[in-house]
């Protein structure tokens, strides 16, 4: 078991927020209805839809690939593709998921250095898709992640040129939103104007990542969308009887503020320990750092000394054009400013012994 | 929102026990590895292998359902059968799970009036199998619900027998074990004896009925058996990322016998709700009360009082061979003797109105 | 190797109807365009149209077991129920085909003496499916087999019956048609009467027991329904490169009436063969011979005698409400009157010797 | 409706051989057991057993893509990936029938400009995989396309080296052998070296390009590999009832060596073809022309001329390092010298006006 201090890995490393546990405890009270037909779901509902200024459906469940795959699963037929940056959790971190609830539909990655993609980048494979018929997999749906697996983050904009680009060819816009709180934070803009009105037609929205104890869900704009979704959560096993306790800790996350104040924190700290590793000798971000994961080149001995003395990250595959030992470091809604410093001093230690030895 | 008190609709409308919150709320300190890399999972396997006198693979997932397909994905190809009670969880309820996670596995409902199947049953849909070669589904495993859900509950030699049927002929053993604890609280048998030397190869383990706020578990005796499983469940979206929170629940359950003191209590409350009932004119058990549930008949007038007074519960179909409405009866770990003796007083009272009039 | 004579197992143990040689190797000249851009499938579309008076979409496929999974993959989602007799093809002879084309749809099998259903008896399971909600499989389609697997033919008025129900609860309308030439040369009725003027969503038009070499088709009298579909045999593996060598066998079972005039034949065998029989002592017809099929109940020691001379046949489960031994009779388009009156010549031969001594 | 003669689009645009046409008519006589219960599929065991040297097991199937599909689903969990060229049919070409087959495996695309892989390609993804655990599809299958899709063929001891390195991290080889015949005449191996000698496991074993109206074959070296594989093609609908049809297809192309005389004249007329062309100015082959399939880069102006005069053939797009437009030319068994040399002319004669422009 670590301590919290020294955990870089991952913002799934964390506990829970003490709200959510408060929240949890407070719902245990009497007996409900079981399966979401009871007070707790329904002020879900209706906050969302609050939050996301438009009426939503939102059908809570336990893990983000179950989020993910589920809200793909009524995007695309099985002989549907589906476009995604290269890196997307869709493509490579959920064991097929996606492959085995849309029931074999094709996920295909698209390069690009920083983790988005660009409207252009459809132009090829849907012409050859058009070209090929029958004998290829259709184009059905663009799964686009936000905040990126490499920490960026998609402006509105960005948003709506892809999605005008995707429903211009008939393709339905998923957001893979596992750490859409960094990107709200980040970006200043309202959930509605980077979701649905940027054209985003289902939403996975995080919350594990930052703060609940095991909560996502999938979010419909237009809750025709919707259709037999409810059906699927429920033969997938993700229909909760005691609904509550699950419903409750989405209530704890998004009232008064609580997601975007946590995901705030997690990107300032992100901020000050890049601002911090940046002054060493040797040290290079290699991406942006716009959320709360960092994308840091440093010399392996120093990541061997930092690795030695107890701090925890993963060595990451350099992206295209990028030579060098890379690491990744994720910071998170309970990292605190001390633990930053002490690994930027820690670094800065090493960095500098190696810069006098070079 | 019912109160506690008069709901007799389902063990899963309850809260979660409060020591299952306490391990909750306990277990939130710190940074932890994840996906199950924790020392609380750890604890668990520890914890299940004694439980179950033998080193088993336990693996916890969160709804019953997910438990229950996942088991069945790894004991049947996707051309196999599987059969079980025609009344059976898997076969009724789980919205064509098991069909979902086995990729098409065909579910084959056997009759009889109480829940239970014998082992002769078997005979006539196996030897058809081997009759029509590769038209047929394959057979390959049998399931049983323990306790059934007719409420009633298999003694270690009638499973056994069924083990032993099912083994013969190459049949994988699964037992839907939602309402185990009631099962053993009544049979006052060892969980090994009930499972393992019993002949069943893979057990969902229920916890969420019996005190828990989301979580099951799957349990293989042999582990090798088990080959696969963590990505079946990983793809299917029920990896936790924070496991701890699903493992200390069933830490709470299993630990100091509490999951069968719970459900014994369950059982007894049935026990005093069949007792009382069985006194009144017109009232009638249609099956043994052996667990938590109660299927009894009585007059229709006395269903619309008791419904209209408030009491929650469901009408039911009568099992083969009975005539008259049925209603289905739930106790819970948080069922009070009061609770149960309120249901009595206003079924008599309506009961002998009733019975003064006819 | 049996000789044709004596086989009466089986209508798929024919040979192919000499014409159907003739238009393959009439087909095999020159290049053409693959996967059924070419003429002759052009031609069929157009021949099938004008057969069912109206403009269908067909795609010709090589099993009735494909023909009849692809159908049902367009009818129904993966959570939904198809409701068909339980001794449907799609039940019990297929292997799992129609949960494996539909992602796990459950096929649920209603009972009767006759292998006919009624509307009537889909009221429970549509009503029980609505009380459970998403726990339950979602009634989506209705199957029925036209001749019956007992060899019994629905009249018009029935199929309109049944879809009827069927349509006011939203659930398409499947026919499995593998012979469905012979219960059109039995009724007398159009091909159109009995098919989509009766309410016939997509039909699984049978050709390879009644003349084909392997060649059945999909046919959607909605083409609106046929959306998906081309994709869904591509990746089946059932669209042919050389589509031609398909087209002509269907082509020439339907040009110039002869699936009508060899259906109408392998009927006439059965009726003859029934008449032959029925006079014998000890000798009772189970069903009603309508189509090509006979379920003859006759001594045991006849049975063997018959089948130690060398006659093919299938003993037979009998129907509810039945008792004794039963064995299958099919007759084809290349059963010969002097093979049916051999087989009734024998049989009345051990008939008459076990009368005597019995 | 094209003539033969001006057709280099594909070989699967083909006539059937008149060989097999003869066969199938051969075998139209009298009844026989169906399902492959006949003589005929039985001499296709031992003719299959003979060429390759050693005890098949041998499932004929009417296409290419079923018999990829189903090969791979024996080869491959739900949850694993196989890999295979980028530009492999399975990968490309069959609407996603590997994901339906297998239950939602993953088809992993490697590059190479040549349409070969390597053994060292395999390492990083592998070691990936490794890393990754549980949250990636778990490294199942390699599967090599012979000839491949750049009409390249692989050495013996290039698929020894490729199986190696696959059997080293337990995976399973597949070929693709639709133009396996090609290949084994480009190389004078024999069949046995190419396939099991050389580490294969199980081939897709091509007829319908070399002759065969709609026939192909899965071909399992070590027949334990074949557990549950009837099952598997049954349920898919790809058994025939017929099965003498389509195994006389097979047996016609084997036998007699004309599989690979009929490959050998298709690679003769590719090679003249070849020569031809590498005559003309501005012509030149983009691939080593091996197999039956030439990749040409020629002036646009001259393939807009030969398209305008009815030949037929496909754009292509370039490979990997090539630049100008670039044309697939197919020849086949039934490809005559005169339509090459007619061919070869006409490009000339455009050339050369086109060399005078310039």
């Amino acid at each position: 078991m670590s301590t919290t201090g020294r955990n870089f890995g991952s913002d799934n490393t964390t506990p829970a927020a003490p709200e959510v546990i408060e929240a949890i405890a407070a719902a245990n009270t009497g007996s409900l209805h079981a399966y979401g037909d009871d007070p707790y779901t329904a002020r879900l509902t209706a906050l969302a839809s609050e939050l996301f200024e438009t009426d939503v459906a939102i059908y809570p469940v336990t893990t983000g690939t179950a989020a993910n795959a589920l809200a793909l699963s009524v995007l695309t037929p099985p002989y549907g593709a589906v476009y995604c940056h290269e890196t997307a959790h869709i493509a490579t971190d959920e064991c097929g998921a996606p492959e085995f609830y849309t029931a074999g539909a094709k996920i295909v990655g698209l390069p690009s250095p920083d983790g988005k993609i660009l409207p252009a980048q459809l132009d090829a494979p849907l012409r050859h898709a058009a070209d090929m018929g029958v004998h290829h997999v259709r184009p059905a749906a663009l799964s686009l992640t936000q905040a990126t697996e490499w920490g960026t983050v998609y402006a509105p904009g960005e948003v709506q040129a892809l999605s005008a680009a995707a429903h211009a060819h008939g393709l339905g816009v998923h957001m893979d939103g596992a750490r859409i709180a960094n990107a709200i934070a980040h970006l200043g803009s309202s959930p509605a104007e980077i979701t649905w009105r940027s054209g985003v037609d289902v939403l996975s929205l995080g919350a594990t990542k930052n703060g609940a104890m095991a909560a996502e869900a999938v979010v419909f704009f237009d809750r025709a969308r919707a259709e037999g979704f409810a059906a699927r959560r429920k033969r997938a096993g993700h229909l909760w009887s005691k609904m509550r306790f699950l419903s409750v800790q989405l209530i704890a996350c998004l009232e008064a503020g609580r997601w975007l104040r946590n995901a705030g924190h997690a990107n300032a700290m992100a901020a000050r320990l890049a601002a911090g590793l940046g002054l060493l000798p040797g040290v290079r971000m290699v991406q942006p750092v716009q959320a709360n994961e960092l994308f840091v080149t440093l010399p392996d001995r120093v990541i061997e000394a930092l690795l030695a003395e107890g701090f925890e990250f993963y060595r990451w595959t350099a992206p295209a054009g990028t030579s060098g030992p890379v690491i990744r470091l994720v910071t998170s809604f309970c990292t605190e400013a001390t633990d930053v410093d002490a690994f930027v001093a820690a670094a800065g230690r090493y960095a500098v012994d190696q810069d006098a030895r070079s």
